[in-house]
């Protein structure tokens, strides 16, 4: 895959509509409401009216694409739970069972699970097959991919959106699942972020501090090993970060393109996004941040991309259950331009 | 009104269920995700378990119970809308304008708009009358309300919270309406929470830093013309409280008492919490915090109280807006108890 197909789903991505914006702007202060009282409410309708060209949009066709891939790295014992979980979680996937299902249904979104790079065998009509290679390599050895198959992978992710975009999907969240991928991670976070690793690694699903100490030298090693360059966001991507993460650059890309919203789940998403702003910062304008995980480099990751999380719950899962849980907000902030009462209509005094 | 009455319900208050609560951290550990990875989600399930007795209870009926009342203090100019906006909002909130209507409709709650307080004859036979007297006196110059008003407001919201709990109603949000409201629960916080009335104080609907340093001036004369016993929460909530803020005190000790979960909104909510739970230590154990206010005295309000706000967008708006935003919140850690695969049945390895 060449690297001109990605400078062409780049090249696509616009500013936001400005004269929308504004549309929306002057919407919200003829509301019932002192100007600004609904706070980030009202800049999330402004920015989804900037993206759609819509004051009002109508998002209700939504879905969340969720990457699975394997990492290499695990075999120096950076998670709480075996490889294998990768494909069986993906079986969850498909079968509506994990968090991330049941989450979506009560957000009225559909659930799409790619593989992307699972290091096993699936053959089920209902995954996505897209697979680039059976799992990374060990980055503390070796790159984890080549550059080639990072670009695959994004471009893989931008095409799924485009195709469901293709299908009336208006609206996308970033989900994933791979075991190990907070490792790469906190790696793209060390070198494209500039956090240092030591603040970038985190306990994950649930390792203890004397095991996020090893993940510290393994990170360490990985860079030291690879040495990306972190003016290249490619060369940082396919040295040490991993499959599914590159398969979320692709969603997030592919949205902006698309000029739809997507909503950035926790740590591994925010590592995806920002690759992605680091690929076109354009793109940024099209993210919405969901939730501040637990996962302790999520903040700092996050004023990195200049996103701010809306939602506070202490989650660690990932699969991309803190974005779904972001819709009805966003719903909300929809709603509030279709349906309040201004001023004007309800005889209500301004201040 | 006798005190007596106000007794027989905090008496009807009960610790929560805790086989219930033990039942739901069961069923929580048995679902294919690590341990506590869904953070404050699996405490808001576990929570609701214990409130209601059913490790996942059906709420799907829900109510957001707007107080509104007008307060005499507005006479010091400590608002940036004038005190004739209260009715004017009441009378939008029974047209279904509003933002809490609108934030309702998307959480599907329904709006009850109570006066208990306000300084205009409203005849709307969708409005529940419970006028208590026609707005508070000026705190600066004497008592906000007498002791037995006071009590005759907390009495009347835990009335409705009862009448609508026998109508199948199980979950409850706090909303109000009141021109001047944030100066009385400012009062409140420094008398009843310790915060310094500096703290305290903020730009409520949106006045200027040099308004703010004259309400600051307001409350500190209405504290030093009442000096209220801050040993006696009812002596306090009458001197420089609200009638829409003693409302709410009785729709959250009603709320407990018939063990449904009530959603606190913002700061003139958590106001009424403090004087709550200051009243009844046991029913905070009924109450769920929901949004982070721009006011600045909330975060530290939500200190005290013990609460944590689950959204994070900046609204200054009131009415329940940030309490019924939470409702898709407890429904996703519902739905999760209810929906999620385990290990068992998904087949997925344990870490």
């Amino acid at each position: 895959m060449s690297e001109a197909v990605l400078k062409s789903i780049i090249a696509r991505i616009e500013p936001l509509n400005g004269e929308a914006v504004e549309d929306a702007h002057q919407r919200l202060n003829s509301l019932t409401k002192p100007p600004g009282s609904l706070g980030r409410l009202e800049e999330i309708a402004s920015q989804i009216a900037g993206i759609t060209g819509e004051v009002s949009a109508d998002l209700s066709k939504r879905a969340v694409v969720v990457m699975a891939g394997d990492h290499g790295v695990c075999e120096e014992g950076v998670s709480a739970f075996p490889a294998e979980v990768t494909p069986q979680m993906v079986l969850n996937f498909l079968a509506g069972g994990a968090a991330v299902n049941v989450l979506a249904r009560g957000a009225g979104a559909d659930v799409y699970c790619v593989d992307i790079g699972v290091n096993a065998d699936l053959d089920d009509e209902r995954l996505i097959q897209r697979k680039v290679r059976r799992g990374t390599a060990n980055m503390t050895r070796e790159s984890a991919m080549t550059r080639e198959e990072a670009i695959a992978a994004i471009v893989a992710g931008a095409d799924i959106v485009k195709e469901l975009a293709g299908q009336g999907y208006r609206m996308f969240a970033t989900g994933e699942m791979g075991i190990g991928n907070t490792t790469a991670s906190a790696a793209l976070c060390t070198v494209l972020a500039g956090i240092s690793v030591e603040d970038a690694v985190g306990l994950g699903t649930g390792i203890n501090e004397e095991r996020r100490q090893h993940k510290i030298g393994v990170v360490q090693r990985a860079i030291a090993r690879n040495e990306p360059n972190r003016l290249d966001p490619i060369d940082t991507l396919s040295k040490v970060g991993g499959l599914e993460i590159a398969g979320l650059v692709g969603v997030i890309l592919g949205a902006a393109a698309e000029r739809c919203p997507v909503v950035v789940d926790g740590f591994i998403s925010s590592a995806a996004a920002l690759v992605a702003a680091a690929l076109s910062p354009q793109s940024s304008a099209y993210m919405l941040g969901s939730h501040l995980s637990h996962e302790q480099g999520h903040r700092k990751l996050l004023e990195v991309i200049g996103l701010s999380p809306v939602i506070h719950l202490d989650m660690r899962l990932g699969e991309g259950t803190g974005a779904v849980l972001c819709f009805p907000i966003i719903d909300a902030a929809l709603r509030i331009m279709r349906e309040m009462a201004t001023f004007e209509s309800a005889g209500v005094s301004r201040g």
